[in-house]
């Protein structure tokens, strides 16, 4: 397997760095920001990983998310991978729209052709990401959280009650808490899984998780108040009443005046970093 | 005055904004951000001004920078302003070079045709920007501090050796200590100030101002040793020997390993802003 180091830059102590490398799950090459905080030679770290929202790469996070204070602070890995497969010959939305192809992923393997070749998201984070940066950097695999931001948050969600065994905790800003309902998911849902068969879709739908029996020891999820998609996209009353019903554990704040922006995300990831410092 | 306001999001318990307004000192529309921690109702905040270096504009440590925390712990006021007249009219470098001219106005008021009538930022930054931010928001003209990065750290410093009666405490991260002894300031100040008088270009060099008897209760710079433009254009050594030859106090850190971007910046931020908390 192939890689290149794009870039690293010293910051809070430790080192922020940018990696290329080839996918065999996806069949593309894959970008991802992996920052290190300082540490004693030859540990091995806890690791947080983040999946970002609709249209976003690692960047975005990376520039705007303030997490390598809490990361250094608490001696924890930080990765941010891309949203989706990029490249020669990896189809798009067909009228380039935001919410479906390049940058919206949606964390599946996809089932439809011409989506089910390069879209295998799932395999990507869950196994052959994982398994790449325990190779090269100093990852303990035995202590991993992940989080995740809008469509981040409900790929963070469904990855983490799928392996309850892999991930010791589990959070989410502002996510997408149920693509069986709201229009975001039934187009990406529909387009990579096809819209015959919902029962496939439950597997990449956190309320249904729960409700099928999933289970993780806790959750943390906060939700701006002034998020202009809570209504209609990102619905966290669902995951509340799946919550509730099902006796899974979970504290979901609403922050009230907050947005879906990064201000929004930067505010509480502090929160969130020590949060699963604490588990893992 | 005319002045609208293009964003406000929540962060950190405060509202993060940008503004655009008239300028009559540069004839041109200008744009800032502006943070505004939580308070009670009628306080008036101390002030922290924070001047972007060469391309940058109020977004960049917006974006970036990592200070609504510390801002919001200690109730300051973060103003990061643009770094040049912008628009229709506003000349430029004639190679479009990323140095002289758009984002790059060196914080001085030019002498020189065609720059003359816009590159009036010593004025904007000195005169009217406090007077507007007062008119408008809760800011407190009595407490303010001023930083910068790069160019703007050469903007923080000569502004603040100028006008130690107005800003009560003055840093920098990576700046620019003398326009006289390095290209871009040759550059610059040559074409803003003309290449013939070099005693006018004094009022715009920290360290010729230090030599003239400029001085401030006490410095702090950050300066990265992997900063690649450290040898040629920033010679943090030219200030702290003219501080030393002057009695001027200062603390000016080497910082091992750090460069000159924004990794650099954020992580020392917090430091700068407590710093200056606690001398406003």
């Amino acid at each position: 397997m192939t890689h290149e180091t794009l870039s690293t830059n010293r910051s809070h102590g430790g080192v922020q760095g940018v990696v290329k490398h080839a996918s065999s799950a996806t069949g593309t090459d894959m970008t991802f920001s992996i920052y290190i905080p300082d540490h004693e030679h030859g540990a091995k770290l806890p690791v947080l990983w983040y999946l970002s929202g609709l249209t976003c790469t690692h960047a975005n996070v990376t520039d705007k998310g303030e997490y390598r204070a809490a990361c250094a602070e608490h001696g924890i890995i930080f990765i941010a991978p891309d949203t989706s497969p990029r490249g020669d010959g990896v189809p798009d939305d067909p009228e380039g729209a935001y919410d479906f192809g390049l940058g919206a992923g949606f964390y599946v393997n996809a089932l439809e052709p011409p989506f089910k070749t390069h879209y295998r998201m799932r395999d990507y984070i869950e196994k052959e990401l994982p398994a790449f940066v325990a190779e090269h950097y100093p990852v303990d695999l035995n202590r991993q959280g992940i989080t995740g931001h809008s469509m981040g948050g409900h790929g963070a969600l469904t990855i983490g009650l799928r392996n309850a065994d892999t991930y010791r905790s589990v959070s989410a800003f502002a996510p997408i808490v149920s693509p069986l309902n709201c229009p975001w998911g039934e187009k990406a849902l529909g387009g990579y899984l096809g819209a015959d068969d919902k029962d496939l879709w439950r597997d990449y739908d956190a309320c249904a998780l729960i409700e099928d029996g999933a289970k993780v020891p806790d959750l943390l999820v906060d939700q701006g108040t002034a998020d202009g998609f809570l209504e209609d996209q990102l619905k966290s009353q669902l995951l509340k009443e799946a919550c509730e019903k099902s006796g899974q554990k979970a504290t979901i704040r609403m922050q009230e005046g907050y947005d879906h922006s990064y201000y929004f995300i930067s505010t509480f990831m502090a929160e969130h970093v020590k949060w699963h410092a604490e588990r893992l």
